[in-house]
């Protein structure tokens, strides 16, 4: 059986010692009142809730996926997870860091992010059926009218009620411009909606009393393509004027998805057979307003990967230290026992720090991106927010590309780490990679994230938001600069910054002679700005640890030791990056299509 | 519905345009008559078989997997598996390079490799009922007694009876030395066999009528550790002197796993509670017999991967050709389409190109390899034999752990290019991901594969293995010194050789301080010399395609481009193993167990 501790006393360095969130969000207005036991009792409370609650639900979920009644559309999550999603509600955390005005708690994103973290490490699949109820939540509070904010925020806030995205049709994911399902509007002012939706995760369940479904549509007069598309909120029940349930809606269920992973949470074949829906947002801008719900989901899907990071770790470790198998080449470090426990052995240890430096660094990135939301929603100073709102578009990107590519990587040699018995289902760790392999493909697959931080983000705007996330790189340079103990950090963090700045430029002008230069050179790009990212947070962590090393709590030894191996094993890999990035568009359309 | 044609003319390409391999056989003895019409007609009907009978059994297989019998013991494989095994048989398939002695058709070990790359591609989980007779075929020709081979290596060569290797104990995998099954010599001069084996592969099904068990166990006075073990020959049902069967052995399935992959073998757990065996080869030296066994098995797991590359390759670019998504960014390439085919998009061209410049170089090195196995079976000249020998110990550590690695990273880029259908069971994608996992565990993990080239087969004869390859090298590279056309391959190659003796040298000198630093470079060395081994045959596929390039057959312009992309895109990753090995084993060590 698998195992999970709720990674506290890291989340506490990273909040506390690293980011100063409580000075930073005494700032605004709306959390002046914050202090460090507030967060620190919230955290400790959700991890339990995590690990106690959910985290027992995840392989039961897997083995049983969901079941679909055909004839009443009606769709039945695995055993356990109704009950505990009764009790997430019941315990108030879908509220965690919703807006006081529509029963939220309003504290910080921080807070969220770090509940967020432990609820994937829990299960990925169950924490998508709240999971979406959050993006849901943020487009509705940021695009909807006041009538439907008024019927669906406090509903879905408290998490009686859960939200979809529905975007994906058979024919178009990624080019959304392609899409069908039509809206046509009706004397009252509603419209009726028509039209197949695939991959809807979360699409029909039973935890919830309601489901507000989030759906593209065109309108009858919306021009061709991605300008034509309108957002419309599509409720499994329609919402008298009171709030109190309608009749039933005609937006079913007419399938799930069989896929490698992520059994227990509900992928939907929805089908709109004159929906009633109403219009969300100006017609025919209805991906911009998306886009508040994308960007959201996007972050969120990192930090799935983040989660399955962290508990793979943990139960690679646990098993490292109790298999015996050979002695150290080095000779015995058990002489008592009959052999030694693998985790002597070197590359058992590079396993096993290759997770552990992608899960805190990923964890310092995201705790860091979620305190830049906080300012870019509640500064009063509006540079402030506009500064803080161009580091988020820039690193929304990474952390859902580079975070899912790791997970990818670390999930897999967690596994490894158990030899045989990794392969196995009753162990748990096949379930993480098969769970982890989603990450890389929804919300925009990769290569969507690559194109969009290295065309849309540094590219289109000349560089001026990496510039934004480079004079923080410079600064912490500048400021170490004299400190000799920190030179093994700050020199190839100071290195890469340059390379990155070269590589973007090279990258600029060639992609002026063509276009498709971006897409050659993009998903390497993106990963070598992965590594500039987590160099910068992980020198930043190892500063603190320096300066901490001889307090006698060895978590700042460990902190170092991590550090240290992840500049010296993994941020090498830059160098194969920058290499392939710059060998450019001609070795990838050289060969005829039809030779392929 | 997934689809797989057999790579006919890419075989043909690397065994008579690149390899020569008919005038090298000529100069065997054995295989004085061979010529290419043979091998290319057995070749043909091969991959008919392969692809018309195995294939459509992959993933009825996935999704049906095994059922065991607890009453009788005995194991149902998936539906259909058994008759397409008959067909097997009936076809002579299973004889195609054994020994005439003993029934078989004499032919190379270079056609039974192409033949085996097929049947992978086809199905890697059928494949693996035939794959390790010929394993235990090879063992018990090389160390069995004469009776031994009289009665079992007919039934073996005509697949009427299937083989296993029953080595793992539930605690130990990679430390055989721990090994606890008990052997007890009777009057008789057979022994009396009690233990428990875990994750024996093709352990027990209904495809044949007899399975031929190789048991490691220890006699009562064997010393401890691994020197203390000996190899049994222990039957499924006892032979009679005149070949028939006799009655029911004590040796029975107690369970099978579930697994990530490969559900259509039935990975059974095996009680032998006083089974009957017989000994193979000298008391206490079994591990030295087994060895005859897991090196086919381990040139077998790097084909089992190589055909999984090649399916999952084929089927991401028919998706890719097929699937319209979004526009080039330099403009519609399909104008009269709603969308380009996503072939168009260079990251989508990089992940395909990948998957085939390693599925392209896999099967260079693995015919290459077959090859070097005739000449050590075959060659009357002893010199030649003991080079091929040593060239074959060099390379099935390369084999077996770049290839899996390579298929990993393959089939999960392939899986990508169909977006969320990847993630979809019914487009088989996934299933491919998941087989190819395990191929990176069993027959020793890839960590052991390193160590054991790292440590035995390159520092522990001084480099002796290395420099016969690095001659072969060398001398391509001299020879193609003056051909100014080859010299963007050539220059490349010479370069990695001279980092790889550099980096060899240094690990030398490191480990001779502490034994360690080889396990702490070994993964990285690997992959290094993996990618040396590729440059060689892939500069060695460019110069025969570059002088072929204007002949007006389009091969050789794509082989030439996979050439290019190969040494543009893939070889750079050199770049950051190095800079990883050379780190060494400080980074590993400097965090102490109990802070992990």
């Amino acid at each position: 059986m698998a195992q999970y501790t709720p990674p506290l006393r890291d989340m506490q360095f990273v909040m506390h010692e690293v980011l100063n969130v409580v000075d930073e969000l005494k700032q605004l207005p709306k959390h002046a009142d914050i202090d460090a036991d507030t967060i620190n009792a919230v955290l400790e409370e959700g991890g339990k809730f995590a690990a106690e609650v959910v985290f027992p639900l995840n392989q039961v979920g897997d083995q049983e996926g969901c079941t679909l009644d055909r004839q009443t559309h009606e769709v039945k999550a695995p055993t356990g997870f109704k009950e505990a999603y009764k009790q997430y509600v019941e315990g108030g955390w879908p509220a965690l860091s919703c807006d006081p005005e529509y029963g939220g708690q309003g504290l910080p994103v921080t807070v969220n992010q770090c509940f967020y973290e432990m609820l994937n490490s829990a299960s990925q699949a169950w924490t998508m059926y709240p999971g979406l109820s959050h993006g849901a939540y943020e487009a509705l509070h940021a695009h909807g009218t006041p009538e439907q904010k008024r019927l669906y925020l406090p509903k879905l806030t408290s998490g009686e009620w859960t939200g979809t995205m529905c975007l994906t049709e058979p024919h178009c994911g990624t080019d959304l411009g392609l899409l069908r399902t039509k809206a046509e509007p009706l004397p009252d002012g509603t419209y009726r909606i028509t039209g197949q939706k695939i991959f809807i995760s979360a699409g029909e369940h039973d935890l919830a009393e309601n489901i507000v479904h989030l759906v593209l549509a065109r309108l009858p007069d919306a021009p061709a393509g991605s300008k034509g598309i309108s957002l419309f909120v599509v409720p499994k029940y329609l919402v008298n004027a009171d709030g109190s349930l309608g009749e039933r809606n005609k937006i079913y269920c007419a399938g799930l998805e069989h896929k490698m992973g992520i059994h227990g949470n509900a992928t939907a074949q929805m089908v709109l057979d004159g929906a009633i829906g109403t219009l969300v947002g100006e017609p025919n801008r209805g991906l911009q307003a998306m886009f508040v719900m994308m960007n959201a989901a996007r972050l969120g899907v990192g930090v799935q990967s983040l989660g399955l990071t962290e508990v793979a770790y943990q139960n690679a470790v646990a098993y490292a230290k109790d298999r015996l198998q050979m002695r150290a080449l080095s000779g015995p470090k058990a002489p008592d026992k009959p052999a030694d426990p693998i985790i002597v052995h070197p590359d058992v240890r590079k396993m096993l720090l290759t997770a552990r430096a992608y899960a805190e660094g990923g964890r310092a990135l995201t705790i860091w991106t979620a305190l830049q939301i906080d300012k870019e929603l509640s500064s009063d100073d509006e540079q402030v927010r506009k500064d803080c709102a161009d580091l988020v578009a820039l690193v929304t990107p990474i952390v859902k590309a580079f975070l899912t590519d790791n997970g990818w990587i670390a999930t897999s040699h967690c596994l490894q780490v158990f030899g045989g018995h990794g392969y196995i289902r009753e162990w748990g760790m096949e379930q993480f990679v098969r769970d982890a392999r989603i990450n890389m493909i929804y919300e925009g697959t990769n290569t969507v994230q690559s194109l969009d931080l290295l065309g849309r983000k540094v590219l289109a705007d000349n560089g001026a938001k990496l510039k934004k996330f480079g004079k923080l790189v410079q600064e912490f340079v500048e400021e170490e600069g004299v400190n000799e103990a920190m030179q093994e950090f700050v020199n190839p963090l100071a290195d890469l910054g340059e390379k990155v700045t070269k590589l973007t430029m090279e990258i600029g002008m060639k992609a002026m002679g063509n276009p498709d230069e971006v897409g050659a050179a993009a998903v390497d790009y993106l990963r070598v700005c992965g590594h500039l990212v987590f160099a910068y947070f992980w020198a930043r962590m190892a500063k603190v640890a320096l300066a901490k090393a001889d307090s006698g709590d060895p978590f700042y030894k460990a902190k170092l030791a991590t550090a240290r191996f992840y500049f010296a094993k993994l941020l090498p890999e830059t160098a194969a990056l920058i290499r392939s990035a710059r060998a450019g568009l001609k070795p990838l359309m050289e060969m005829d299509e039809a030779l392929f």
